[in-house]
């Protein structure tokens, strides 16, 4: 057992926090996990005590303290380097954090309008502008980088960077918002990895509501 | 001369072309320089040729491109990983990360209401809501980082987390934002640096005017 401990919010609802869970769990990487759920207002009080964000995910090792979601999986990327969180490829390792970094920097509108909710039964809402290119960008995303690799995973096997899309998954089912069939193969690859499905098990299992997350 | 070209736009109004120039630069990595001025609605059709974004900075290294700004600052940091790009203590990469990380997925108040213009004579605006959270976040990171590793730059030397708050310094004059003493001290300490004073002559020789820019 490493002495790695994720600080993470309600499985059904929080996005950032599955990315660096899906990613250390995809890649076999021993870590305690902690789960606070949101108090009203889809927050809560003691996140400000984990981090000066006041928000999760929050990584702890020894005496060192690492948030934001993406900078977790860059310190254990670091910690484990033979774990294959990002592609060994320079190149390919290159366009896996370019494609991470628009997740984590874009996509406000299909954030915003479609948040995640994996026990959510499948229904189309009506989209907010910006939603719909959102999409368009994020299944050419998918699209290219499986052509160019190979596939199944973005970059052949399960890296971070599918880690960072892994709650966009469950946003295109639970709200009908694809029907390509290249989009729908990469969705069903990331539904069938057991990292995904322990995390979708436990999400099903809670019985929080999140009203603000329920679109 | 190494063989990496990066493509930005205006020096005066692209705060994400700052970011990876000023990194690079303060690390004294060779690198080629292609400007691309914005044109109508501050953007240009010539960014879609360079990335699948649209957007710039954009690197290119032989046959491989990367787009987003902290994913080519990972990308130099790699290729020259003694020029100092990240502390290399790894708690302080850590956080290095982490901060670079609130920095391009959040401050979005801040962002809309006071682009970067390098050229813009000091003048306060109304603050949308949301502003003085940021500044107030900002001047603790700036703070606690500073006083956790001695300054002058948030981990010691000049790293890529000050590259990610460039852009900042220039705001928080520029729209007089700040008069906290540490805060002041920090932006004296990044606008005394060579890199940032490069850039800003050449940002003042600019004519082009950014409509969309003008706060
Ligand atoms: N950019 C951050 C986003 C973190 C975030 O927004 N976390 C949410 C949960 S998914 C949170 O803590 N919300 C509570 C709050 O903002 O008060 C990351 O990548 O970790
Ligand atoms: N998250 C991106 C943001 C890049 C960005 O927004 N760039 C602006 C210039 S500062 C741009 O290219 N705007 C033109 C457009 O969006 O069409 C990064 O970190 O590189």
């Amino acid at each position: 057992m490493s002495d790695l401990t994720l600080y993470i919010a309600n499985k059904n609802y929080s996005s950032w926090s599955f990315r660096p869970w899906i990613a250390l769990t995809a890649a076999g990487i021993p870590f305690r996990e902690v789960l606070i759920p949101f108090g009203p207002g889809a927050t809560n009080p003691q996140f400000r005590e984990l981090s000066p964000t006041g928000r999760v995910p929050v990584l702890r090792h020894g005496g060192i303290r690492v948030w934001e979601s993406l900078a977790i999986i860059e310190y254990v990327a670091e910690l484990f380097p033979d774990a294959g969180l990002w592609p060994k490829d320079p190149g390919f390792r290159s366009m896996a954090r370019s494609v991470s970094m628009e997740m984590l920097s874009g996509f406000h509108a299909l954030r915003g309008a479609c948040p995640m909710n994996m026990r959510r039964p499948v229904r189309a809402i009506e989209l907010p502008v910006g939603v719909e290119a959102n999409v368009r960008r994020i299944e050419a995303i998918w699209r290219d980088m499986r052509q160019m690799s190979g596939g199944p995973f973005l970059f052949g096997p399960f890296s971070a960077a599918d880690a960072m899309f892994a709650s966009v998954v469950n946003r295109f089912s639970a709200y009908d918002l694809v029907s390509d069939q290249d989009t729908l193969d990469y969705m069903a690859a990331i539904k069938a990895h057991p990292a995904w499905m322990a995390w979708e098990t436990a999400a099903l299992a809670e019985s929080w509501i999140v009203p603000e997350d329920e679109a």
